[in-house]
């Protein structure tokens, strides 16, 4: 009689969230949060709220308040269509994916008279098409919106050529940065770039709930020209109140995100921007060799700017939609599959925030231990061997921060 | 010569925050928030968020879904003028305070031709006077807007009885329960109140950044008749989101709020709602009892159904911006003074959400000692005997809640 085969260890019992937002948190940002509440007018708080509105504008890279909402990363974008756009004024986005979709249903939403430049999900946008766009309008819109990191396909915008073509056509650009800010660089002042939108939940490792508008004072002057139809998310409140001395929230902040953030921020800075800027470059050249090695095509543009989520084209001979399925329930390592149309047919693998080495090398592992599970054979161990040359070539790898 | 008095020990370091928002959380509300962060599309957390949904309109007293936005109170109050305002349509406000007043500012900014019917802060709203205020009207408003609890004055407002005024004639009342909701009964369906939004700050004993509406089907086809100029907020997109099997968020949640919440849920379900309201109730007779022995006169009509906040007129004879700020500062107990123009007037003793009989004793012990201070005599422990006379007459306190 043959003896009944004992259920194996459990070894992938324990859980990797490796998604590009929700991103994992540091351990010290977490543990922030079970403290006690603290009351947002008392000086404990008010010490923390002042630190987070002084170290805000470093991340932004501008002189600019970076006005604070409780809100998601769309409430962020909603903040500049509310204070934007006027209905039945030219609205223009320039758009490559499901983010620059939102712009466009934000835009509608707020009645504009909305013109869309589409490019096919996976593209980047190409500045002189935008150009092209702009010129033949009658008049030129008050605001154009545009993705800086489309986390949907992995493209990152030539943000910088975009501003210059929309401010030289004399509209303000507003930048979706929401999972780029952080990770890859958007100089706002020294580009000239009049809006830039985040959220807390991406490269600025903190749980989502936290909404950022940096505004210049040329977009401000605008928004104030209308001040109909928002009320929570106005640029004008909301600076009013950060410009008090101390600063105060026209609303009761977030207390617990904030204080989360406070401790990111903490690391953001220590760490460096610009060397936080190569942590993420240096992860996706690994995320991509890796990718590469496992014998996948990848998604997107040849980019060296694409430091945010690599995606990988997944085989025709597997079920794509079972990948990341069996990756989370078989492995523990959740990653996000493809949103809208590319459902089923792209694996994205990010790498924004608080992400190092190791990561990157636990979902080459899963995804190939997943694909190999359906069908679909690569060497074992080809794509971790990848990422470790390439972690090589750099040298000792940065130390990722936390 | 003179021994320098050594200082004396620190005995009063130890912090308290007894404020009516953000109010104590739960310890075990507190910890959840410090575990790993979950990815919001993983059934981990789909979870939490179909349990917390299935649980709310059970605080809510409703079959409505209740909407979840990542926003704070402010936020589920502009929804409601987002999703029912048309510029240029009457809209009516019955206030009594800050929080009225926000409702008003809120219309404003949505362009209604806005109603005030106004009460002195302190004051109820009379519901003869709203009806009077509707009669006058050429046609009924779609929406009026009123304030259960107004967190400013201690003042709940008769919302049974206000509602049968607005149904009556025709309109939607949407109530603004954000301080009161678990504190004070509100049984939407029973009464047939169309709109009630609320936060997560306040008597749900969770941290601030979730805000809630609850919206009839009536309240629903009104918003969808007109669907311009909101997107974040709008109840239709969150609704069709909550609705999907198993249910979707439309954006983002904000999944450390949500593991607050679903903890804070487990222990309000557990307490029961109506054991919930006795204690609030209890809690309120021995502040007004101890406010009462201290020989301050109460700010507010005589109503024991003031069961938020108890508010205590301080006395001329003291500077009275002080005294809050000598309680947190001398005595690490933080509670609010007065708001707008009662600044300086009032002491607000909260006890809304984690709040137990110690609680206010402490609030009780802290006030008496910072009058003191300031020159005002009263009789030690006297406020503190009162509260525990009223505790021993209700037999064991009912034990609170975590």
């Amino acid at each position: 009689m043959l003896s009944q085969m004992a259920e194996p260890p459990d070894i992938f019992g324990k859980q990797y969230i490796l998604t590009a937002g929700p991103t994992p948190l540091p351990p010290s940002v977490s543990a922030v949060m079970a403290e006690p509440i603290l009351y947002h007018r008392a000086p404990a708080f008010v010490e923390i709220y002042s630190r987070v509105l002084a170290r805000l504008p470093l991340v932004f890279q501008t002189t600019n308040d970076v006005l604070c909402f409780a809100a998601t990363g769309t409430g962020a974008m909603e903040s500049a269509a509310a204070n934007l756009i006027a209905p039945g004024e030219p609205a223009v986005i320039a758009s490559c994916g499901k983010f620059g979709e939102r712009w466009a249903e934000l835009c509608d939403a707020y009645g504009a008279d909305t013109h869309r430049v589409d490019f096919e999900w996976g593209e980047k946008v190409e500045p002189a098409a935008l150009d092209e766009a702009l010129a033949a309008l009658d008049r030129p819109p008050r605001a154009v919106f545009a993705t800086q990191s489309e986390t949907s396909t992995g493209v990152v915008n030539d943000i910088r050529a975009l501003n210059e073509v929309v401010t030289g056509r004399g509209s303000v650009l507003c930048v979706d940065a929401v999972s780029g800010l952080g990770a890859v660089d958007l100089p706002q002042d020294e580009w000239g770039v009049d809006v830039v939108v985040a959220g807390s939940q991406k490269s600025l490792m903190c749980p989502p709930g936290l909404a950022f508008a940096s505004v210049s004072e040329r977009a401000m002057a605008l928004a104030a020209e209308r001040a109909r139809g928002r009320y929570y998310l106005d640029w004008g409140r909301a600076a009013a109140g950060q410009k008090e001395e101390p600063p105060n929230s026209a609303f009761t902040p977030a207390v617990t995100l904030f204080r989360a953030l406070d401790v990111a921020l903490d690391l953001l800075l220590a760490e460096g921007l610009e060397r936080a800027f190569e942590r993420h470059a240096l992860l996706a050249r690994a995320a991509r060799a890796g990718v590469d090695a496992l014998g996948l095509e990848r998604f997107g543009p040849e980019d060296e700017s694409a430091n945010v989520v690599t995606v990988a084209r997944l085989p025709d001979d597997v079920d794509g939609a079972k990948v990341p399925k069996l990756m989370r329930d078989s492995y523990g390592v959740t990653i996000a599959g493809g949103q809208g149309h590319l459902k089923g047919k792209i694996a994205r693998i990010a790498h924004c925030g608080y992400y190092g080495a190791f990561d990157v090398v636990i979902a080459l592992t899963a995804l190939e231990m997943a694909l190999r599970d359906l069908g679909h054979e690569a060497e074992a161990g080809s794509g971790v061997a990848a990422a470790q040359r390439v972690f090589a070539e750099a040298g000792a790898a940065p130390t990722p921060v936390g």
